[in-house]
């Protein structure tokens, strides 16, 4: 007799793109131009540093790196981190502080404090597509908040949505630097409806045309301070992952103590507690200030190569696509001319010519934008990207 | 004018338990013993071998070890875990096997993927309390599954159920070794019913009184087996963390490749990928066998505290509490012979008299249980356990 079938996976699992597992895939074969992912260049790794300070932080600290740590992340980097991210204006403390394992996992970590059935995200559109993963089992509703036409607009966005969700430098993936105005609005917004604002920062460091915006955290300082450090309605993610590595998988959350404790207690139930070898390093490395001796040559190497992609695309896309100039980041995000090119087909027609991008329903939370593209420039030197920009404009040739 | 109050966190939050967070606590507290927690002895670690593995692994496999890995984890490590994990009449292949961070993930990521709305889980009772933690969010509802009196009784318990929880090697919190036949009921069960079984075994390397029971998996080995390796209902989760050490949050679910699949989408939306460090060292100790250099030590260790307990308690709690003598793992599970003595005030008591202890309340899906305790006795050499087992008992005798 045969056994009898198992029930089914949970319904969210049917919903969703297969884009990261594809890119990641991809990632692997030589013979593809990965301009999909948002991945560093190995090159700049700081590989002796890391080994050294790995070494240093098994012998140097045991017991705290290789027993369980603490949920909320280990206390020397909490404090740390709270120092390092205040301003005189800014005034933190460790219990503002959850380190996470990534900033991706501060989302799921996110989505389970956070959304209820039913709940409503107000997320900046097109959205980044790791924090739709995160949040999938959750199943939110959701709506456009960003590019927000005027004050009562964006009150309208936020009034009753569990949280706004926003990447204001360089955002993923339309490369847009939200303006200074914007960013009070927004922030403004928040308080006067009551709703937390995740501000979700991983290219902050990579910028290439000018000085830093205040981040949304900076701009809630003087409202937001209590006498137990910062009691504001802004959620602020960043990581170390474009500071440093990401394969260390180190993150942080700067919220009100009252959220971080309801992330971690959410922790406390996804992973126990993160790595102590990789928050120890982490540790280190600000102390000995590696985050700020490697940004000079990413910046350097990363502007280069946009402005080599955009050289590229200007040659080989201009007729099929537009596109603005991102001022930081990792990507450009073009829009097809014609609202016949599918990009959804463009990404498999793109697999078969040899090159990997992101296609715009990727980042849509309904799934329905055809007409967007995004292409990543810092993992390939200049002649790779002119050459998956070739392969990408004869697939498109080739859909007619 | 006051700003708006925010909305509240997610319902799950107000339930559960905070002895997780007391017993994490407790253990930066040198004033009070421990007994709470599943920590190993620090003294174990093998700190210079770690050192060494951790300095190679960044030097060896740069990009791999610090940029973004394969969501699954580190193709090198899944066949090495296939390949430790299969027996000849188990034959496995990396498409069983999914690396984890920690196997608290791996209960996490369990949840996301078969636990809907109103589930039912079908577990070994009482119950791992991070188990409960990282349903929490999902909102099952329980029904007990082990111990079970007969066949008939198991199917019943698992049928229409999402999956079966079982831990059969030294189960937490009771120390129980489920007999041999009894885990042959139950794979026969689950796969009469149809339902997937998971067998949490933290533990299995920690026997003090003889040869170990097969694995549920190794029972469901013929009828489980398909082309690509095994098939069956049996989920299992395994773990660094007392092989080696759990500092590096490295765990494993061997299953189903359906299984697995749905798990890697789960943890892409997780935190995305694990540790390269973590996962290139586990890789280096398997590689030179450290596990089996340190289990000798570790057993012996661990055996020699187990009988300190027994005999600081048979002196000092005999009278208010019974007990089993369990044959692995970390703890000794007793009931109170009064049932008047409520375990969650002993546990405040204890923290007052300074020994903290978890009571049966964390392990009940209902939080009802006031009758039970577990007590640890890896963490701390004899002197101090008899030091403990003084202060439990002073404590009781104060709830008169």
């Amino acid at each position: 007799m045969a056994a009898p079938a198992r029930p089914p996976f949970a319904a969210w699992l049917g919903g969703g793109n297969d884009v990261t597992a594809a890119f990641l895939a991809a990632a692997g074969r030589p013979d593809i131009v990965n301009l999909a992912g948002g991945l560093p260049d190995p090159a700049l790794f700081p590989v002796e540093d890391l080994a050294r300070l790995a070494a240093a932080a098994v012998r140097e600290r045991p017991a705290e790196v290789l027993g369980y740590g603490p949920v909320a992340g280990m206390a020397d980097l909490r404090a740390a981190l709270a120092a390092r991210l205040s301003t005189p204006a800014l005034r933190l403390s460790a219990a503002n502080v959850l380190v996470v394992s990534g900033g991706m996992q501060g989302l799921d970590l996110l989505g389970k404090v956070l959304i209820e059935e039913g709940a409503s995200v107000a997320a900046q559109w097109p959205t980044y597509l790791g924090a739709l993963d995160a949040w999938r089992p959750r199943r939110p509703r959701y709506r456009p908040l960003l590019p927000a036409t005027d004050p009562a607009g964006l009150a309208a966005a936020l009034a009753g949505a569990a949280f706004g969700y926003v990447v204001p430098n360089f955002s993923n993936p339309t490369g847009r630097l939200v303006p200074e105005g914007e960013r009070r609005a927004l922030v403004a917004a928040a308080r006067a409806t009551g709703t937390w604002l995740v501000e979700d920062d991983p290219y902050g460091s990579l910028g290439y045309d000018g000085p830093a915006l205040p981040r949304l955290l900076d701009l809630d300082a003087g409202e937001g301070a209590g006498a137990g450090g910062y009691e504001g309605p802004v959620v602020y993610l960043g990581t170390l992952s474009k500071l440093v590595v990401p394969g260390l998988r180190v993150g942080w959350v700067v919220a009100a103590p009252a959220m971080i404790a309801a992330l971690a207690r959410a922790r406390q139930g996804s992973d126990m507690c993160g790595a102590g070898l990789s928050q120890a390093m982490a540790l280190a490395a600000f102390a000995e200030g590696l985050p700020e001796r490697l940004a000079p040559r990413a910046v350097a190497l990363y502007r280069g190569r946009r402005d080599a992609l955009l050289a590229a695309m200007a040659a080989g896309l201009g007729g099929r696509f537009a596109w603005e100039v991102p001022a930081g980041g990792m990507f450009v995000w073009a829009r097809a001319r014609d609202a016949g090119l599918d990009t959804d087909r463009l990404f498999h027609a793109g697999l078969a010519a040899g090159v990997c991008i992101t296609p715009g329903s990727a980042f849509d939370p309904a799934g329905r934008d055809r007409g967007g593209l995004r292409l990543n420039f810092t993992l390939n030197p200049p002649d790779r990207l002119a050459e998956g920009v070739r392969r990408l404009a004869a697939a498109a040739a080739t859909l007619g």
